[in-house]
């Protein structure tokens, strides 16, 4: 998606350790416009697939995923980190290592909001060694609904979760796929 | 807003200490449609007031503002709640009460996103004591940015926020207003 590469160069920020900051467009601050075009783009791919939901976790995922869910017309469950005294009732639940924040923390949905019947489209902004997708597919998996794929709005392939994701047999979709980063350049895979 | 105080009605869940959950289609689960129509009617309430921005708190403010940002064509922000490894450079930041969690907790904007030549649209999900208000209105202070006003999505007027907020010379629009709340009723204002 050429819109999207262009603004992720023109406005990215790289930082050591291949991190890669897209805050003015997508993590902190959201351009919404755009984010509707990724959904719609989202759209566009899976739209034979009989989406019923659409998932994602907290945080920066959220923004995106409830675009796209405009764009599906159908329900959006964000996954919550940290089951708190707002979490009530039975959760599938799923351990989940950050790599940006060198930790281990739990992903939960409520079961009401994930049914056997569900076709599931997996939403996020980042793919990188792809911990939290693999969480999310396993998450979902536990409810017995159907993975039809996963949306992705960046994919760093030099990090291998990509590979690792699509490894499951599971359709991964990235919108801008980031081939290589040096400490000021972006080079994405065609 | 009719459509969504018969959602409430039908779908919101009642727990002691006058607590409602709505997470079937606001908090956990995310009705995009119904959201997007929530946000054509903070358009329709603040379309002369020259938006620029609109800002929220994660997490559960997100979706509502990112679907408000979509009607508005403006960018949308969200204060961050933990400052952590991800959170770069000079940031406004401002204390903030929670009352369902009984903690207190920092939110915080990097200063890159509100300038003083923006006029700031403070949407959120829920108005109760009035603390997350305040803090957002207080953040967006801080940077010089003019606030136009505040869009929530559900307000529990019995709590004493709404009136407290209003009293800082701020425009607060709910767009259900619920006067009373007993274990298994929902009294809407008119």
């Amino acid at each position: 998606m050429k819109l999207l590469a262009d603004r992720i160069k023109k406005d990215g920020k790289i930082y050591p350790g291949g991190v890669l900051k897209v805050d003015s467009f997508l993590n902190h601050q959201v351009d919404a416009e755009l984010l509707y075009k990724v959904g719609e783009e989202f759209y566009r791919l899976f739209k034979d697939e009989n989406v019923t939901k659409i998932l994602t976790a907290e945080v920066s995922g959220i923004a995106v995923a409830s675009l796209a869910a405009l764009c599906f017309k159908v329900p959006m469950v964000f996954a919550k980190k940290n089951r708190g005294s707002n979490m009530s009732g039975d959760t599938y639940s799923q351990e989940v290592v950050s790599f940006t924040h060198g930790k281990t923390y739990e992903i939960a949905v409520s079961k009401e909001y994930l049914k056997p019947e569900d076709r599931v489209l997996i939403i996020d902004d980042f793919l990188a060694r792809g911990n939290a997708l693999i969480g999310l597919i396993e998450l979902a998996k536990q409810s017995g609904a159907t993975v039809v794929g996963a949306g992705v709005v960046i994919e760093k392939a030099f990090q291998g979760g990509g590979e690792m994701a699509r490894r499951t047999g599971i359709r991964v979709e990235s919108l801008a796929t980031i081939k290589e980063m040096t400490d000021d350049t972006i080079t994405f895979a065609e």
